[in-house]
């Protein structure tokens, strides 16, 4: 299943998982008008970053009046969240199987990005979204390091990065920066070749 | 002399380079209006991005109607490009005193290095303007990786760098996004941090 299909709510297989969720998706017409609303905002931050969002300009792109988007979002920051939201759960579903395969630390931290750097490669909007996203927010850079840290907290312990416990943040986000900056024009092989530098960089390779 | 002062042309010390820039500055009141409209241009640029250039919106800034801009400048991309020839000046000016204090190689590199991590610091509109040309151009970038590919191929020929040639290129890259992303936000001492790991990981520190 595909990022924008995860996204755009196509494809997707299990229910809404929170209570709110439910509440918003009051009928199937206001669903597919939910929906509609978000595909266009994906398709603005994608192509002209989150900055552009606003809700004339996505209105606009879902076809609708400026009116009817507040029947279905309080504002451009709820979309934002929203987008936010299902972008951590994507990421969290190309993760799942990676985990499974490996112990915490270096070799599983490599794994991680290896499978992050492919998705994006494979989906324009998920890769965009997720330039968007490390550039414009501090709090998904701390994500991306707090879900990053214990991988690089275990290498060290056994021995397997000649990281020092202070350089795990800068690192990390220079990681992030290989991975996600560029989006969806940056050539899956020169990812590949920056992440390779800094596995090095950390004795992971 | 701040990075500012100099995209302004205030304290310039040295004459216009090039007939073209001599002929375009006819008068003081010329010079002066070109140089609001230009200054309006780095604000815009600083604060919103290159993206966010257009006549209106300089001319806005600059106080001045739409069709004067014209008197001065043929188009937005006039005002760009004359915006990049500034900055490399600027960044030229930075490593003519370092390029004096080293031979070619890794340690010239990280002086240089260093030196732009200082002035990034010191000046937010030329922090803004290098993130924003790094993140807009493959062609600055490419500026970036040809001004420094001589210093690691004479590192890697002094036995100073473990990086392969094919490593070069994609290395720049990372040293580019270590140094330039995060414009005027990224702290000094973060920016440095980054910078050193990557020297670490190209053995040469």
């Amino acid at each position: 299943m595909s990022y924008h299909a995860v996204l755009s709510g196509r494809g997707r297989m299990k229910p809404p998982k929170s209570a709110q969720t439910i509440l918003e998706v009051k009928s199937r017409k206001g669903h597919r008008a939910r929906e509609a609303i978000f595909e266009a905002a994906i398709r603005v931050a994608g192509a002209e970053g989150l900055a552009a969002l606003n809700v004339s300009r996505i209105a606009e792109v879902a076809g609708i009046g400026r009116a009817s988007f507040y029947n279905y979002f309080d504002s451009v920051d709820d979309v934002v969240a929203e987008l936010m939201k299902r972008l951590q759960e994507e990421l969290e579903e190309a993760l799942t199987e990676v985990h499974g395969e490996f112990d915490r630390g270096a070799a599983r931290f490599a794994a991680c990005v290896g499978e992050v750097v492919k998705r994006l490669s494979e989906d324009a909007d998920f890769a965009n979204l997720c330039r968007e996203a490390m550039r414009g927010s501090e709090e998904v850079r701390e994500q991306f390091r707090k879900a990053s840290r214990p991988e690089i907290e275990a290498a060290i312990a056994a021995g397997a990065s000649t990281l020092s416990r202070e350089e795990i943040d800068p690192y990390l986000d220079l990681v992030g920066l290989a991975v996600f900056s560029g989006g969806a024009e940056a050539k899956a092989s020169s990812r590949r070749r920056q992440v390779d530098i800094l596995l090095r960089a950390a004795g992971m390779a």
